[in-house]
């Protein structure tokens, strides 16, 4: 099959150099013509260029770029393709996506491939980054069922564990579990460091170890990523938001109360439903 | 030196291992006869008894207690002690133990290694647990000099970073960088559980990852140790959950504002902040 990536980042890398092992042919776009060279030299892609139009004979393109470039590229994209052209993303956010670009391609099935590494670009990207991780397809009533079919058969090549929603189902789980632990991460660093006691600042950088260290991970992680998230999915990060202020406050008149049978009970829940998420 | 040490878990049972390796004779006293028998049997110790009275000989004594067992351990300790032994404990938390303990028993030099595991118990029990960790002392006006200087000695040879500090300002540091965490991480868990849609609970579940994964790892930790982390330490976490909330708050109203260039310049700002709490 012919497939053409738009975006040559991370994602969009990685699922070239898997797709191409599978024997597809692969006609890469991305606007930097370094990445096109390079994506070539390293048989990332059989072809690649700046120019949207070497994708007109893509039978099925991969919108790879950041989540603020999705509509244009799409724009864009259309007076090259014919009308079977499967199109799919792979943005984090779904249903602000889908409203935007299924009005203008009708083989449009949104996606998003729950992979990632904390590198991005090109030269991040991996063989087998997408195995045994999920990979949602938001299909909506008007598109058509081949073209989920389609796409459902490239994502079951890659190894990915499939999963079907409404696009405003994965945006409110995506809150839960993605965007809201970022902003709540970054929400600790930055209330550590407002601090105003110089000494005691400097002690608790001295003393922050795993506990710390995991817990704000994702809260040190790439700006511009937490950004979209809250840009494109606002209104559910919104809602997770006030639930989770809704929640601490409980936590906070527990402690305050000295309700500390309450807590013992709450942290118990806490620890017997966290693996309902989490495997290990 | 002839080294007590009261309460053979995780942190009494690593020190013995340790110290017993520097040449040091170790008496350990457990509630529990089976894990006495366990500590002797395993060369953990040299003598072990449920008796404080073992320790009358003892030069030096590690009180590894529960933070809860603290003082009445103490109390039922003294009768048997010649007034030169020196106590000192490894709570988490430093002021409220300092301020009960200190005045019972003069030569009392608060401590606190900054080192454990998700495991707990006597079986859990390392060689060089201590070893590149933090391990705070909290001397007071009252402490004798010379006791200080014993204890740090002992810290140093288990190659630990020393750190004197206040009790109270390290309470606020561990309440920023460990107790805070604990809650906040908990929260996350009980707010994606009171999800009331179970489709998209379900789906939260299956998407779960490593961002998920990390944010909420020290929130399904032990609950017994959250508990005394917030009872013993109270002040100070009420202290860091309101200026958290706080925190919570200003993010809340830059997203509902859509102020995405403040939204950006603030986790460009935690991202650069977080390596001076964690190395990598």
């Amino acid at each position: 099959m012919k497939i053409g990536i738009v975006g040559l980042g991370l994602i969009g890398g990685s699922l070239a150099i898997d797709l191409r092992q599978l024997g597809h042919t692969i006609l890469g776009v991305s606007r930097s013509p370094k990445t096109c060279q390079a994506a070539i030299a390293r048989h990332i892609v059989h072809q690649a260029s700046p120019e949207l139009s070497l994708l007109a004979a893509a039978e099925v393109i991969f919108l790879c770029t950041p989540l603020g470039a999705l509509q244009s590229t799409v724009e864009q994209l259309i007076p090259h393709l014919n009308s079977t052209t499967i199109l799919t993303d792979v943005g984090s956010v779904k249903a602000s996506v889908v409203e935007a670009i299924a009005p203008l391609w009708q083989n449009f099935v949104g996606g998003h491939p729950m992979a990632g590494t904390a590198e991005s670009g090109l030269d991040a990207a991996l063989s087998g980054l997408f195995i045994d991780r999920a990979y949602v397809l938001t299909p909506v009533a008007s598109t058509p069922p081949a073209a989920v079919e389609v796409v459902s058969a490239l994502v079951r090549s890659l190894q990915s564990k499939i999963y079907q929603c409404q696009p405003t189902d994965h945006d409110r789980a995506v809150a839960w579990i993605s965007h809201l632990p970022v902003l709540i991460s970054a929400s600790l660093i930055a209330t550590c460091m407002a601090e105003p006691d110089p000494t005691v600042l400097d002690l608790a950088q001295k003393f922050a170890s795993s506990g710390f260290k995991d817990t704000s991970r994702v809260g040190g992680g790439n700006p511009e990523l937490g950004v979209m998230m809250a840009r494109y999915n606002q209104p559910e990060v919104v809602r997770s938001l006030y639930a989770y202020r809704h929640q601490l406050d409980q936590v906070i008149a527990q402690i305050e109360q000295e309700n500390w049978t309450e807590l013992e009970k709450w942290l118990k829940n806490t620890g017997s439903d966290r693996p309902l998420f989490i495997d290990s």
